[in-house]
This record gives structure tokens, sequence and C-alpha cells, in this order.
């Protein structure tokens, strides 16, 4: 065990606070206003009329169960507080830059409502305090317990970084002290942990905002005993008089708990709890300086990236435990790649830059923010999509609420805290990761800094980057040197800078004065993609890429099902902005061939091949997708290779 | 309704018994061996085994559940006479050629329960005696009642003509006068039928060995009264108390009870069903001379071969509702394609050519019998599959029996039947359907005629008939030419036939005298075959055939996933006689490309394409995949075309 009385931190780069981030004009803009203003309020009438909220009627007998149970012994609505959890933090984040007392009293509502279900130990969770209280603590493998008090604890912290009222937050303190004093290593306590990870990420917040170590050592606890032998949850499944065989998972690689988590070298199991477990460790090794957890999410983040990631950063393709199955296993059809995971990799990547500069860590975060987290949620702000296909024959349509709601108030707390992703600083050093239009105000060390980016990016790789300090001031801008970009030029008030990039991040060390301007050039052709051949679903296939967006062909722009649509290697392909698609967007445009169905009638097969024909096409970025009329969508297109 | 008191009757070409037709060599002759000695004796344990024959111990309380119930409020344990029906049928088929007592024992076994377990009335069905009595005939719509006894009625009739044992016949003959007392369009009649298709079929059979014009009736009426409005459906479910609304799967067009069936044009829902139906319709048309329902199964199929169809034969693309989706909707990967829906289409195919010669049904049925159906039993005989895809990732393995185990029993009495899908007669006409080493007694009129067949169909195209009446006789001999083929030449001793085919059939006139030889040659080149550009999942593929087999790619034989392998539209192919290969088969062999993942380490995604190399590969039957080592596999291949 980690002794963490003292705990020894590494040096990281500090996130700067999302409020202190404003996107009054460019990419982001129009994203993070529709967030705030259809997305959080639109959200808060869905719990509503859906009766997730009634769970917190404490006083009144339980309604009847609005969700079945699932053959895992779980109902849906054993976590409903992980979504009014979710959906206060993402609340307060708007919260924190535009106050809204109309919003803030109905946070203050559900509030109420907690502190007075509360139980006198501190113990307070919807579901079983009004439906099994003599079951709680019972199975931490299937009902995901913890999780929903870590979501709640994540919009405690929240409320009260946006409003500083401590109601909320002394409620989940009096929560995690009953926690602390029922979990460990101590005789007299139980030795578990909850099976979808996440309290872990709330008590490093936790510990983060309130100072005191004991959180922190509750999340090393958690996270050290997962996947020790034996194993907790065959012991438990035991006491309830369950045979462990019988688990409906087969294997706690499902929870990422078939071994100790330093040993694990392959994501497995489910995609979110992996994202969030990987999330936590970061911190940890942040907080605790222990490297052998960062030497873990190192390689896991290789294995992510370099066998089991969509191009689009979508992540997970399975249906059956919504994760994991096997290096290179990335259909596109049956994509499950749920919008959770990829907003997880999103918090797992920002964490992994906090200690390492390494552009792989961020541009992880950029491809998730471009493609496979955002195209979670429509242009309106209040549609989903859960599972986001690569492909698809029209069949998918977005939905307004879903059955697991845990995607919209995810998508929603990522969207609503996303200033926070641009920029980290430590003493000396400030660290440039995302681009966008934005202005931010920063302190460098004790030097307040205003910076912002001119830029249509991610439409153009141009960024004029003011770097205004108050008084001037010696510090390294780090600039991260996109992945995906070959022709990078970056000059300091019209002087090129020579100097090579490291890790991704290109450093300038300069004394900084107001008026300074760093200018970006991202080289941004139209990228041809192929997949390693042992993709073997993208074999023959090409994705367009251009920049960080990830293209797609839907069936409205084109008249046809793309699978109709062949890509010839040599084909000509032009980008352009349209400025009315879904407010405004480049799109690809070129010459593919199209099989041609005239004369087939009811022929199925024939030894004919059919006539290709030369045919005009439009791309968009796949996270636009599912915004107009249904109809096929393709990723991968065909491609006709040279001979 | 059509009276039926003197039905006018098509002149239908009738098959010949299975029974005269003998597979002493050639390609059937181990499949029908083997089902004989392996596929029968293994199932009657594993109806045993499975809890499944307990259901007959009617003086017992009934046994646990084995199944649970499903969301459509039934358990598979509801149609478990199904199985033993269809088990008794297979075996009656064997008996007939091959009489075995210990076999006729464990049928007798089984009659003597079920007369037991009868009740007065007549009524017999296992579950609703002994688990829900009161709940008989309240729900035709979802629990299978008159398919599993369809399927007794079926299996009774074969049994008696295979021992002329009476007993079983009579027990259902009592069931029918309960079945026929109980619905009905006369006052005090229910006006039902049951949504799974199946008792039409048998009545016919029923009608055909006892000639009673009453069963002939009832098969009508339940074929007639499907889907007339109001729904008997909508009105039963009212009955129970249940609002029609809620209805699992939507839409009655899952049970093709949507519209009159006379009216339907394209064919929708569960797959088997359907094909139950069609073939009841088609029995229907012979009997009773209704060319109304003869026009509408004409229709039926057109719309199935022309848009709904595999390469395979196989059908039904869709898990949800085990059926049709819409037209090219074919996805390979996640293909349905019930083994009992290919069956099924078999004997729709069959029952179509009895009145009407067209090549287009026995197509059908040869496609099946080599492909899409044959693919759901392994070479030992007691391995399945119940869906039949065009492609895997390497995921499939067959079973040794299922959770709804309908598959092995109907594949079962399908090739231990085969026989009598050879050869049709009627007065001064014979007609050959299917190709293959066999030798058939047959009545031309009141003529003995011994026809063989000398070939090493389907591997080559070379086919010696001898026709050898008892005494020379003059009497139209009427050949199928292939669908496929497109270079047949056919002689008699030794004297070409010029006539061209109608609809198919090549039709040989003379007398014919012992030692006459009819020699067919149909051309087998490999073709490469192209699905129409609507089958979007097929767009840039081929599929390899050779006369009537389709080919596949197996990981096995390849070293490597086919899918990544391209075929150059201009590769040189071949096909070899492989004697070791699983009893014996013809493969294909060529050069194709393959993606080259040296280098490709931990890159996903490059905008270099992967290195084509030329690989050497072998393509195997379909029918014979998943025999061996477990690995991916594709029908349909990446095609490079030529530019």
């Amino acid at each position: 065990m980690t002794e963490l009385s003292n705990p020894p931190r590494l040096d990281r780069f500090v996130p700067v606070d999302h409020a202190k981030v404003s996107f009054a004009g460019g990419f982001w803009q129009s994203w993070t206003e529709t967030v705030r203003n259809i997305t959080v309020p639109s959200q808060h009438r869905r719990l509503d009329e859906e009766g997730f909220l009634e769970v917190l009627n404490f006083k009144a007998p339980p309604a009847p169960l609005v969700r079945p149970i699932q053959p895992s012994g779980l109902s849906m609505q054993h976590f409903f507080d992980s979504d009014f959890g979710k959906w206060i933090e993402a609340a307060s984040y708007t919260l924190k830059t535009h106050p809204n007392p109309e919003l803030e009293e109905k946070i203050d509502a559900i509030v109420a409502q907690l502190a007075e279900g509360q139980m006198a130990d501190g113990y307070l969770h919807s579901w079983f305090i009004r439906r099994e209280p003599e079951k709680r603590w019972s199975n931490l493998r299937d009902l995901h317990e913890m999780y929903s008090m870590g979501h709640l604890l994540e919009g405690a912290v929240a409320y009260f970084e946006a409003t500083g009222k401590r109601r909320f937050l002394d409620v989940m303190i009096r929560l995690v002290d009953h926690i602390d004093a029922t979990f460990g290593r101590e005789p007299g306590k139980l030795r578990g942990y909850d099976a979808h990870e996440e309290i872990e990420i709330a008590l490093v917040k936790l510990y983060r905002v309130t100072g005191e170590v004991r959180f922190l050592k509750l999340a090393d606890y958690f996270v050290t005993e997962r996947g020790q032998q034996p194993s907790y949850y065959d012991e438990e499944a035991r006491r309830r008089g369950d045979d462990p065989a019988t688990y409906v998972f087969k294997t706690y690689a499902y929870s990422q708990a078939h071994m100790p988590v330093r040993e694990q070298t392959e994501v497995v199991g489910h995609a979110v709890r992996a994202m969030y477990l990987f999330s936590a460790m970061s911190d940890l090794a942040v907080e605790t300086g222990d490297l052998s957890l960062f030497d873990a999410t190192k390689r896991l983040f290789a294995n992510l990236t370099g066998r089991q990631l969509y191009v689009t950063g979508g992540l997970g393709p399975a249906h059956q435990n919504e994760g994991f199955t096997r290096a290179y296993d990335l259909p596109n059809l049956t994509a499950y790649a749920e919008t959770c995971a990829a907003v997880g990799l999103a918090f797992w990547g920002h964490r992994m830059a906090q200690i390492a500069l390494d552009s792989r860590y961020t541009d992880a975060v950029e491809l998730v923010l471009f493609n496979g987290a955002l195209s979670g949620i429509a242009r309106d702000g209040e549609h989903y999509f859960y599972e986001n296909v690569l492909e698809s024959h029209g069949e998918h349509r977005r939905w307004k609420w879903h059955y697991c709601p845990c995607c919209p108030t995810n998508i929603a707390r990522l969207l609503a805290s996303l200033g926070s992703y641009f920029y980290t600083t430590r003493p000396g050093e400030l660290a440039v990761h995302l681009y966008g239009e934005n202005r931010a105000e920063i302190s460098v060390g004790d030097v307040p800094v205003t910076l912002s980016q001119e830029t249509r990016y991610p439409w153009d790789g141009d960024i004029a980057l003011a770097v205004s300090p108050a008084a001037p001031a010696s510090f390294k801008l780090h600039l991260r040197i996109p992945g995906w970009c070959n022709g990078a030029e970056v000059s300091v008030n019209g002087e090129v800078v020579t100097a090579q990039p490291v890790n991704g991040y290109l450093t300038i060390e300069r004394l900084w004065q107001a008026g300074d301007v760093v200018r970006l050039h991202f080289a941004m052709p139209i990228e041809r993609l192929h997949a390693n051949p042992l993709v073997v679903e993208d074999a023959g296939r090409v994705a367009l890429k251009r920049g960080p967006v990830v293209y797609c062909l839907e069936e409205v722009d084109n008249g046809l099902a793309p699978q109709r649509l062949a890509l010839p290697a040599d084909a000509e392909l032009s980008a352009r902005f349209a400025p009315d698609l879904l407010g405004g967007a480049v799109l690809i445009e070129g010459l593919g061939l199209a099989s041609d169905a005239e004369g087939w009638g009811d022929t199925l097969y024939a030894t004919q091949a059919p006539r290709q024909v030369p045919r005009k096409f439009t791309a968009i970025p796949y996270h636009l997708w599912a915004n107009r009329d249904a109809g096929a969508m393709q990723v991968w297109l065909r491609e006709v290779p040279r001979r």
C-alpha cells in the first residue's frame, strides 16, 4: 500500500479552469451555447418527465419500477442518482460562467431532497434507501452503488466550485465518511470496490477541493485493491448465497477487476469503466507520485490507440459487454462505441497530458471532441446517440431520451467544461493543447496572461495566438503540434520558429509581452486513411480526414446509399466551406464511381459486374451525421486501388 | 370460401417416394447415411438428455421449466412437441428404407405416452395439458399450439407410411377432429388460425394419406382465414384482457397475417413461417385447383428470389424477427438465414414444381440443398448451425444442441427424405429435377421404369442417365436444365438432342426401352457472381460459384482472415478435386492479393495504403465451412476491378 500521509506530488500541468476560457466565436461557440441554453434545461425536463427525479421523493413509498430488472440483477433505476449527479455537474459548469437563479433553484431542490433522504450514518443512495435497505453494500459487482455516489460527488464538487454553496458538498462528505468507514483493509471493514469505477475520480476531485488526504487515500485504496486475489466479488457472491460461477458477464475483466491494475497491459471489458479507471489511475499518479500507475496507464493507452480505437476515436466495439473484445476487432455497422466511452477517453487523455506533455494524449482528446464524442449529440442539442456506428444502412435515428440515459449528461458535462481542456500551466510554463477560437485568462505562475486564438479551426489550420501577459514575462509556451499534421509552421511576431517539437509539443521560451502574436499554420490537406490490415473490416477501404475531422458520406447528400460508391485511389478531392450546412462546415467533394442498378430489375445475382458510373459525391464531418433525413452512412469507403 | 366437397385437382406432378430412390454412391451417399446412422440416433439422445421427452411424462407433475419464458410470453418448452414430432418424421423416413426395430421402439414409446396423455375430447399438447390446461386455445398468436400439433401430425403420417402402424395416426386424427370442431366459420367455433403456420401442411398430408376431404377443408379454412379483418389476434388478445397494441412483434406481418394471403405480394415476417405458409398454399392450389393461391405464391416466389434471397439460398436476414426486413437487405456478417428457413424453401420450391415445371422453383431447391440448408449440419452429422452467416470473423462455432433446436430435426427430415425431391411423374410424363448419383424405381403411369444417374455431380456436370422401362414405353422425359448453366448438351444414345428447354426443362418424348442412356453435360466453369447494386453489403464484391455450389474462403485453408484478401477481376481460378477434404470436394484455387501487415506494428491508421502481395488462396464449398479449426470465413470477396 502506498503511504500517503505526505503524498509526494508530480509536478503536474494544471488545467486552466473552464470558466476562464470563453468561446465568443469560432467552432465551439454554438456548441457550448447550445449545451448551456438547450441541452442542460431540456435534460432537467427529461429527468422529470421520465421519473428520474421521483426517486428523490424519500418520504413517499417508491413508485412502481419504470425499468425492468436485467439478467445481471440490475435495473437502470438502480443508478438514476448518477444521471442527476451528472446533470448537476454539467449544469454547474454553465452556472459558473452564466449565473442562472432558476437553474440553481432546481439544483437546490434536488440537494434538499438528498439531504433529507440521507441516512443517519451518512449513507445515501435513493434505490437502496427506498427499496432495498437490507441489500446495501451487498453487491458491488452488479449494482453500481458507488458509481451513483461518485457521480453525485462530482456534481457536488462542481456545484460548490460554481456557487460556493457547501450544502451538497457537506452531504456528500458525510457519505464519503461513511464509505471510508465501511471499506478498506483495516479489520472490520469490507475489502471491496465498486465494479463500475467512478467514485475514484470523484474522490480525487474531493481531495483537491478540500485538501483532505483521507479522500485521496480512499481513492488509492479502491484503485489498488481492484483485481487483488482472492476476488472480493467471489466472496461477496458467496455471502449472498450466489455461486460466483453464475456471473452473467463470466469474467471480472468486464470490470477491469481480473488482475491488479498495475499489471494490466490490455484494455479490456466495459469501455466506460475502463476509461474511468484509467482516468482515476492518472489522477492518482499525479497526486501520489506513484509512477507505477502512470506506467500502467501508458501501456494501456498504447494498447488502446494502437489496437482498439476506431478512426473516429470511438471505442468498445461490442454490444454484449459494452466494451472491448480483441485487438483489431472494429466492426463498423455494429460498432457500439458508446458516447460515454469516447467522453471518458477525453477525460483520460486530458489527465495523461497533465503528467506528460505528449501529443498522443491530447491528439486523442481532440479526436473524440471533433468526432466520436461529439457525434453523440445532435446539432439541436437535445437528441443523442448512445452507440456511434461508423456505418448505417439507414436504420439509425438519434433519440430524445434513452432506456439507459448515461450519455446525454456525459457529453453535456464534457462540453460544458470544454474550456478546461485547452490550456494547462505550471510555474513558468503554459501548454496549449487544443485549437479553436477562444479567449482565456490564465495565470502562469503569478503572471496573468490573456491568451486568444483567432482561427477558423478546425475548418482551416491557421491560428493567430495572441499572448498578452499583464507585464512582460518569461515563460515556456508549449504548443501542441497535432499528430495528424505533416506540415506545421510556427512564427512569433513574423519570425519563423525553427525549433522542433518534442513528443509533439513545440516549446518557445522567451520574454513575452503584450501584443506578441504566435502564428501557427497546420497544413490541412484531405487525407485518405487506411487501416492496419489486421482490421479486417476496413480492408480495401479508405476514410477521409481533414485536420482533426473525420468525414462520412450520408445518403441525404448523395442521393444513394454511400455503400454503392467507390473512391478511386487517384480521385481528386476538394474541400469547401458550406455556411448553410448545420451551422457551417467544410465539406469534401469528389468524383466517385457508383454501381449502376439500371437494367438489373429483379436480378439479384449475375456474372456480369455492375456498370460503374462516375458520380459526384459529398462527404460531411462525421460528427454532423444523422441531423437531417435518415439514410445510409459510411465512414470507411470502398477504394478502387491503382493497378 | 372455396367449395371443396368435390375438389377439382390440378394435374400435379407427383413426387416419387424417397424410398424408391437410393444413393449407393455419389455426393449424397455419405450425407444420407450419416443422417440415418448418426443424426437420427444422436438427436433422440439429445431430446432425452435435454429433457424434451420428459414433457410426455403426463402422469407426473411437470418438472421445473428448463427454458425461461420469453418477452412474447412463450417458452421454447411450449413447443417441445414439435421437436420430437419432427424427429419422428425424420426417423420414419429412414425406417422406410432401413428397418430398425430399436428405433421403432423408441417411437412407439413416445406414441404410447402421447396416446395416454390425450384428453377425452381429443386435445393433445403436452404443455397445455400438463401446465396450463385453462389456457388452451387462448393465444394462437404467441404460443405455437397448432404448430406443435402440426409437427406431431406430420410425424404420424410419416410413421404410418413407413410402418403401416396406425396408432399414432389415429391419435392425431382424434386431435384433428377436435381442432375441426373448435375452429372454423360456423357459429360457435373460434375463427382462429395459428400464428406459426405448420398445421396446414400437415393437414394436406393427412388428407392425402386418408382421402378425407374434411382435412383438406380445414387446411383451406386456416389458409384462407389468415389475415382477414378484423384480426382474430386482436379479438383473442382482448378476450385475454390484453391490449393488442402491446404485441411484442408489433405487426401481424410477422406471421404473414397482416392481410389475406391471396393479396400478399411481398415476403414478410418470420422466414420459417412464411415458407411453411407458402408450401401449404402450393399444396392447396394443387388439391383444390384454386389458381388464385398459385398466383399468389408465384408472385411471392419472384419477390423472394428477386429481392430477398442470399446467394447461398439463405433467407430472412434479421435476428429480431427471425425473418425478412426489406428488399435487398442482405447483410453477411449478421445474416440470420436460419437453417429451417432454407429447408422450408426446399419444401416450397418442390411443391411449386409439382404445379408448374419451371426450373426457377427447382433451382431454388438445388441451391439450398447444396448451400444454405446443407450448411446447417456439420459433416459429422451431429453439430449444427441455426444461423447461416455468409461471413465470420472467427467467432462462429457449430453447436451440439441449441436453446431452440428446431433446425437439427428439420435438416434431418429434409435429408432423410431427399430422394423424393429428385423425380416427379404424372401419366405419360417423368420429370428429373435434381442431379446426383442415384438409382430409382419409378412408375410412369403403369409402366415401371428404372432410372439411374451415374455422375460425380455436383463436382462435375456429366451425367449418364439410364432410362430402363420394364417394357418399351412412350413417355415424356423432362430434364431440368439448371438456371446457372449456360452450356448444356444432351444426347440420347449418342444422338444430340436439339430441342430447346421450356421454362428450364428440356423435354424428350420417345419410345424408351431398356438400355437407353441420356447423357447430359452441364458446363461448369467457375463463375464470379456480382450482386445487384442495391444489395449494398455486396458492392465491390464477388462470390465464387461452380455449378450449384457456392464457395467461401476459410481462414484454416488460407493462413489469414479471408477479409484481408482481394480477388483481382482477371485472376485465374482453377478447380481441383481434393479427395481428403471432408469426404472429398472440389476446391477453387487462385492468386489473390493480400494486405500485408508487415511494418504496421502498433499503427492503426496511416495515409499509406497497405502493400498488396500476391497470395495463393483456396476456396471450399460453403456447406463445408466450420468443420475444422475455427476462424474467419467469407463468401463475398473483395474484388479488385479492372480499371
